[in-house]
């Protein structure tokens, strides 16, 4: 058992009381390994998202400042936004050690593996509770870790949107006919399901969307829920507001580390940024739940008119999007492999999420709609 | 502020400092915020639940190995499941300061104060992700933390079991009338909801199940979901299998300190025991929803008999909590005030949930049904 550590950490008191006057002599030799655990480190953190987006930034924060506090403050983490705002070149500074941290979403990194969008969400994938439990309890985190590690990265869960929107159109969309030749707004596999359907995809940074909507270069975009949705404004040159955004059923970010960096780290704090993530990771589904509804409200009062997707825009969504996995796995095997895992997976827990989950909510909605 | 504890337990640097040992000299002098700031501590840590509730139990033991790595096991607790069973005696114990930690579901505590069933389920309460967010970001955490403190507790969710089944029952409900006179094992607030329906409610440790139901001196008995359940065997003498639970739509667990050790721990040990909880929090939400799905394979493939409750149940169950939640409120202003705070969460939780998650859920499980 340790006595006194060698910077003074700590001191226990039954070595105080029976090592008595002498201790600053041979009583501090045994421990050295303490002084170890505990050294003053200070990274910086980049987040792929820009500080408005305060959910999404202020889930790094949250993770800095639970590390800090956990560590009295030797373990300082400084968080800023990305400055290219480049998303890939984030993760290519983590994995060359040039940055120490990143926030952001893996499947921002289709352009490095398509595997890595399975690790956020794909169209037609699992539920936020369902990825959760893939990724925990299921053996997805080490999966993809596996992945990850070839680009010298290591990746945590780190939040959670929930099931996102279906974006902002300018038109009603009635059937696939009305896809065709639409202007959306749209990234990643998300965008590759669509444009198989019709749809001219294309990315565009959020700051612009409002402009090329009114201007009418653009026919409709879609972003995350209705806190995030609310800042740009869009009920205003866009108003009908689909659900749901099939290719987000439950988004999850990440938190990523430099792969050298983190195994480096004491066991001791990476056990702490581990509980620091995980915290974060409920926080953010937390911060969701419970700031979409009202803002929900605020943009149907501001004129956005709710729209479900026509079911024959799902049934073809999902036979493309099935379309898509095939090709990309008959190239990838390891993205055949996780999305076979997937598969396996959500055939498994929509079994049961059918059972009590669904028809526990369908009841209280239905009963909330009565009054 | 103290300095060292009533039992020995912890020592403050400074204070020994000048306490007049004089000990270490003067090298010892720089250190003593960081000396106070890591004690070594041995706690205590008893669940309500048995170690054959593998789920459960083991959440307990995940929170104290988190402690233990973060600290360099300075901070170690030791788990065991309560002597007595009785989750009662069990928080009382925590709130004289004779034990330091509990495991344990608020909603044992109707004999303390019905307000303490709000934080963990109360029947056509919300969902787990949406008392989740009510917790940790609606105000909810606080709200009952004053009302623990009262009782010299404070609390953190430390897991969710997600929507419960209605349990095993040894003849079909089809309708309000099958339940007069129904035997039925279970507590709390939805055993007052099914009295009024006309249950004959009681209680009965969950080893003696099996051998009531047989001896047909029990009718039906609800415990938690598939993946408890199963150790029961139920399946074999009420092979009728009810969902969902709806007097527990999203049950959460809570850790439990005494309220004064909680506020004397050091401010990082308090950082790293509130992360840990949320990373069991998290956890064990993980892990039933990753289990329950072949647990409910295995049990339909041994006979079980997956069946809805009635909606015309539903409706009246429904009915009769609202009478039983406007009597409580009608003597206890806490229950009154804290439920009106749920009933408004829910409200607006239920409008947003309705649009993007459950839409999405609605299309998977019917996409799955069509294979």
């Amino acid at each position: 058992m340790v006595g006194i550590s060698v910077d003074g950490e700590s001191m226990k008191r039954r070595d105080i009381l029976t090592a008595g006057i002498g201790l600053a002599g041979s009583a501090a030799v045994a421990a050295p390994a303490v002084a170890q655990s505990t050294p003053e480190l200070r990274w910086r953190l980049h987040s792929a998202f820009p500080r408005n987006l305060d959910a999404l930034y202020g889930a790094a924060e949250l993770f800095a400042r639970l590390v800090a506090e956990a560590t009295d403050n030797r373990f300082q983490i400084e968080v800023a936004a990305a400055p290219s705002g480049e998303p890939a070149a984030l993760l290519d500074s983590v994995g060359a050690g040039t940055l120490e941290m990143a926030y952001s979403a893996a499947y921002y990194e289709v352009g490095r593996d398509p595997t890595y969008a399975l690790a956020t969400a794909i169209p037609f994938g699992l539920n936020a509770r369902q990825q959760n439990a893939w990724m925990l309890q299921g053996g997805a985190l080490d999966l993809f870790n596996e992945i990850f590690a070839k680009s010298k990265l290591y990746a945590l869960p780190g939040g959670n949107t929930g099931t996102q929107m279906g974006g902002w159109f300018r038109r009603e969309v009635k059937s696939v006919a009305d896809l065709q030749g639409l202007r959306f707004r749209i990234a990643g596999l998300g965008a590759q399901v669509l444009a198989k359907l019709g749809v001219a995809t294309q990315t565009m940074p959020s700051a612009d969307l409002y402009a090329a909507l009114e201007g009418k270069t653009l026919d409709a975009a879609e972003w995350i829920g209705p806190y995030d949705d609310e800042k740009l404004g869009l009920n205003k040159v866009a108003p009908f507001y689909y659900y749901p955004g099939f290719w987000e059923g439950g988004s999850v970010m990440h938190f990523w580390f430099n792969a050298q960096k983190w195994a480096e780290l004491p066991k001791a704090y990476r056990a702490i940024a581990a509980a620091a993530a995980a915290s974060v990771n409920g926080d953010l589904q937390a911060k969701y739940d419970a700031r979409n509804p009202a803002a929900l409200r605020r943009l149907v009062g501001g004129g956005a008119q709710l729209r479900p997707f026509p079911q024959e825009v799902m049934e073809a969504a999902l036979k493309a999007a099935n379309d898509i996995y095939a090709d990309i796995g008959a190239k990838n095997p390891d993205f055949k492999r996780i999305h076979d895992a997937l598969k396996a997976f959500r055939n498994e827990e929509y079994l049961w999420f059918q059972v009590a989950e669904y028809t526990y909510d369908n009841f209280m909605i239905r009963a909330r709609a009565r009054g």
